[in-house]
């Protein structure tokens, strides 16, 4: 597969690398090196607006925020996309408690599962564990109805690539709920999908569907999962769980855009972007604020060194990816709806701010192939992956509405992204500035090296 | 170069891939991950034994440590390699504080580079600042003399490889106090060797030559390096420099051995470690507990997965090679007075406990092509250099004292290792789990093909 891959990529695209693009990369590098605005924007993402789920304040200002950078920054456009968002609040009681039969009480570190139902007052149940979906799904309603669910599947260590560890999992926390309500559970905790035992609960979404009763559910974090699967050998427990989280209305919000119009092909349009929402934990730092200050870095830089695109480069702070991503469903209906534009690429970055591994793309083999010839430009700043692979969420729904647009996804090392994904710990001093910067230069690169090209 | 390099991959040295090679290191990364000692072993290094300076009780607690942990993991032999080693000590007192012209006081962040002479007292003189050595080498005698000097260079950031933005800095550290001297200087300043700007001085080895006065030298903090600068711009300033660092008398101290003896051709020896000593602040953790506990664990997963080498696979702590590479020095004579042993390849890893990247090897070309042979076998794991590089400063003296032995040398991601190199930031909570265990695999897996292939 990858020789043929290596044979298109000579035969039907020869990409010619000449050394006028090895000086323009060259220069995106020093740029985001020693004059990269990338970390302060990032610090005051998570600072001066902090985390910020879709329909919160926080959301709203993350908006302001990104309309003014983009303006500060002098694109040649700015303008929001109104779209409609569901708006969920975590509450303010939100805590577990595990009594165990021979008398112990220990309180549990947990987040209730972003879209949860609330316990309406304090409820509790005797846990029964599982190791797995599957597992759940093959138990009696007689050993399951009436008590609290809990699913302790660990991510998968052995997973060099952490996202695939991530995917294995996410079945429990996406469709737990839905599956323990069926066998008539009063509630559903997993462990949190995270790679380090520590006191970190990571949230994320969840689904209910209209026929099974919505049961509450949560996360808790990896260290209390392995002792309560411990107790749980030895005797059994009552879990006391209160959240009081739960669905508004939805609201209007927006995604940010700003463009650098195109010399040649104003109507010729290269989306990038991240999502400006994050989990209502941490700040959203790696995800996805290293994401949004990546993409807005890269045009910065662009504009800075006064290149000038022969497409329009157009980047989207996309709302909402986290629960519902209507940001990227509405652009994408939009863009279909843009007659006059013709959408030629799409990229995002949405796995964190660490140093840079390469790019994959969702594309014909043709598309594969391009990206793959690009590989040597990026050898000496240790890009190395340029393979066939996933886009983005937000970019996605791209493919549905633009046949045959190629996606590019950013693929930074993947080995700490776990470690804080959704979690209190994914705050701006997690993220290292050197390895954000560098992948604002790749992006950056890779966004001139597709508009030269394209 | 590299056709070349490939091409005799294919021709000289035909290593062919098997599926056994493929399932071994499968096996080797699954015993790291899943049942990994190396994280913990690094905690207890860092925090029972902690900052472990050639000549200080902690060092020889690290040599204890070191034959408790190699006995504890069952290796065939362990052993202590006698060596005599320098012994300097920072004191008690060392502090600094900048006095401008216009009445404004303030304390710098400062450590005495190792070797430093004390200042035996307070020592006051004015700042005079240069860039670089080049200009402090070209300045007037008048200009310098009764003067403490500051040499203010950056590492260059627009480096790639970050150990190549050090080596271009190293000289203000290892010569400037020599090049002051000559000016008539009371004492040195330099900016630390790190890239962030941030409030940790760097300590690291610096060099007196007889036929020059010694004068004391120090690092102060890159952030206080920015204040002075600009400070110094508008106005004089005197420096108070007080620190009673010194020389005592040369120890005893050991190199830590132990092996797995080659069930073939037990006199061929692949010798792999890192170092056990460390700069006196911080905990050593990226240098070098994280290349220490590499081998470590490279060696115990050998050890665990029942791999019989077919020659003696030698594991060794190196002592001092911060401040006098003693350890590497005294191995490399001692190799060549074991006549029955022949010498076949030597590992070090010395560069953090970063995600891999691979490997590099200082040898012929034969045997950097051997090295790239290897690659494909490591794309899963994501390691993408097999280059002509360095080896390590521990096994470098092997090259004199064993001609034609490859050195191979361990790399991972260079950007965050001058965040913390030399640092009192350089502490286990700054090394990631799996970063660290991924380093482990990946030298368990050369020594696997090393030993099976050489």
């Amino acid at each position: 597969m990858r020789f043929i891959l290596l044979t298109l990529s000579l035969v039907i695209v020869p990409f010619v690398h000449s050394q006028t693009d090895s000086a323009i990369i060259r220069t995106i590098y020093n740029e985001a090196l020693s004059n990269g605005k990338a970390y302060e924007d990032l610090r005051s993402l998570c600072k001066d607006v902090g985390a910020r789920l879709t329909g919160s304040a926080e959301a709203e200002m993350a908006v302001h925020w990104g309309k003014l950078k983009m303006e500060s920054y002098g694109f040649d456009k700015v303008y929001l996309q109104e779209i409609q968002v569901p708006h969920w609040e975590r509450g303010t009681k939100e805590a577990g408690w595990v009594k165990s039969k021979s008398g112990t009480l220990q309180k549990v570190h947990l987040l209730a599962l972003g879209g949860s139902i609330g316990t309406n007052g304090v409820l509790t149940g005797e846990l029964v564990l599982f190791n797995n979906l599957d597992e759940l799904k093959a138990a009696k309603k007689k050993d399951v109805a009436g008590k609290i669910v809990f699913v302790n599947q660990k991510m998968d260590e052995q997973q060099i690539n952490t996202f695939r560890a991530y995917g294995g999992c996410y079945a429990i926390r996406g469709f737990g709920a839905v599956e323990a309500s069926k066998l008539g559970a009063k509630a559903v905790l997993i462990r949190s999908l995270g790679l380090p035992v520590d006191e970190h609960p990571h949230t994320g979404s969840m689904h209910y569907v209209d026929s099974v009763s919505k049961i509450p559910a949560a996360a808790i974090s990896t260290q209390d999962a392995e002792w309560i699967e411990e107790l749980l050998k030895k005797e059994t427990a009552e879990f006391v769980l209160e959240m009081d989280c739960r669905d508004y209305p939805d609201v209007t919000s927006y995604n940010v855009i700003g463009e650098m119009t195109g010399t040649d092909h104003p109507e010729r349009i290269i989306t990038f972007g991240g999502h400006l929402d994050s989990w209502d934990t941490g700040e959203g730092a790696h995800d996805d604020g290293a994401g949004i200050v990546h993409c807005l870095e890269a045009l910065r830089i662009l504009k800075t060194i006064n290149y000038q695109p022969k497409n329009t480069l157009r980047l989207v702070f996309f709302m909402n990816e986290e629960n519902g991503n209507m940001g990227g469903k509405s652009y994408a209906d939009w863009a279909k709806e843009q007659s006059h534009e013709k959408h030629i690429a799409a990229l995002e970055s949405d796995r964190g701010g660490f140093a840079p591994r390469g790019f994959h793309c969702d594309g014909s083999d043709e598309q594969v192939a391009f990206l793959s010839s690009l590989a040597p430009l990026f050898k000496e700043y240790d890009l190395h992956v340029f393979e066939k692979g996933y886009g983005g969420v937000d970019i996605g729904p791209l493919k549905k509405t633009v046949p045959g647009i190629p996606l590019y996804g950013f693929v930074p090392d993947s080995q700490r992204y776990f470690d804080f994904h959704h979690a209190p710990s994914d705050v701006f001093e997690n993220v290292n500035k050197r390895e954000l910067e560098l992948g604002c230069a790749a992006i950056g690169s890779l966004l001139y090296l597709l508009d030269k090209s394209l």
